[in-house]
């Protein structure tokens, strides 16, 4: 097809596409003549990926790195996981003390053979950043987080889908990094219907903490 | 304390400071001479409040509107939260459809008048990215997200510090926003704690599927 089918068929505006192709995110159409091009189904396909890894906040080199995965996987589910979370992570601030981190996530069952070290940075980085703008996590709160998590990553794991090692890989890609908003979208909507719930729609917390107080007990 | 002593005690350049200043992000210091002005403690709390919104990847635009929630809080808790969420949710597409995300979080207990619009329109942008990609989240594994999401969600609500409405309000506000990279980043220590054990270190995954679906039985 010509480029101008590929952007109504996906939606995606000729430029865009164009600068996804200099960016290299999008393979080369196939020359039909000196100044044309023609694309295909994988055209359409990684353009619907780009856009939607775009959409969840990752940045164009961070999707080349996601994109570079997707193309060219690791053998092993393991390292797999790390390419594709290494892809989304900043880089590693090796100032970052790694002890209270390595504290938290030995609730989650960890060992330091289970798991790399870039997430456990990603662990101290968050855990650093709530310490400096003095943000307390009281310690049965930390405990559901552990929880809730690992349950999400059991259920995760156990639905890596086996029929074809390409769905294997872009389950595990693309669900490690497009279920993120998802997932914090889904908390803010918790967090409001937990507060109705607990405060009533009025429920004046802000303006009279004692009333708040009150409802604790 | 001068401009060069609140950069030593936040770890934050002189450069930054000035940056915030002009930004409005940070109220003016007391002027003791037409070039010369005198910070407090107050700047000290609230340029490591910024440095941590920040470092969370929170924009400059959102973190001025979470710092103006913080310093002129709604009387009510339920709007507080929701100010809190607006200010770090990005503007409605009014083009999204809400049905599937209506639907979907009926499974949280929602009802109409329990939860914004705008986080709602969040929930319907997830879904939206994850459909555009081709990646579709399990029943099983959408039920342990919702069920997640909702047990994370109580215990927050019900931790809300009950001492003082500044101390509530802080809870509320930079729990919501800070909070997001702990979880997703113990989410990733999760899945690889998880994939260890279900596959072992070097699972064969994307090489050789076939394995994959033996463990599965």
């Amino acid at each position: 097809m010509k480029i101008s089918e590929l952007s109504a068929q996906t939606g995606i505006s000729v430029p865009m596409i164009k600068y996804y192709l200099r960016e290299g995110l999008l393979p080369e159409g196939e020359r039909t003549a000196p100044t044309r091009a023609t694309y295909g189904e994988i055209h359409v396909r990684r353009l619907r990926v780009i856009r939607a890894l775009v959409a969840a906040g990752v940045s164009i080199a961070e999707t080349r790195r996601v994109l570079d995965t997707l193309a060219n996987p690791p053998a092993n589910g393991y390292e797999l996981l790390g390419s594709a979370h290494a892809a989304v992570t900043p880089p590693v601030d090796e100032r970052l003390d790694l002890t209270a981190a390595q504290e938290l996530v030995t609730g989650l069952g960890w060992a330091p053979d289970t798991c790399d070290e870039a997430v456990l940075f990603g662990v101290a980085q968050a855990l650093q950043g709530l310490q400096h703008a003095g943000f307390d996590v009281a310690g049965e709160v930390m405990q559901v987080y552990l929880r809730s998590m690992r349950e999400i990553a059991d259920a995760e794991i156990a639905g890596i889908p086996t029929e074809s090692a390409e769905a294997a890989v872009r389950y595990v890609v693309l669900g490690s990094v497009l279920v993120e908003p998802l997932l914090l979208a889904l908390r803010r909507v918790a967090q409001q219907v937990a507060s109705t719930e607990r405060f009533g729609g009025d429920g004046a917390l802000a303006g009279r903490p004692e009333s708040l107080a009150e409802k604790h007990r």
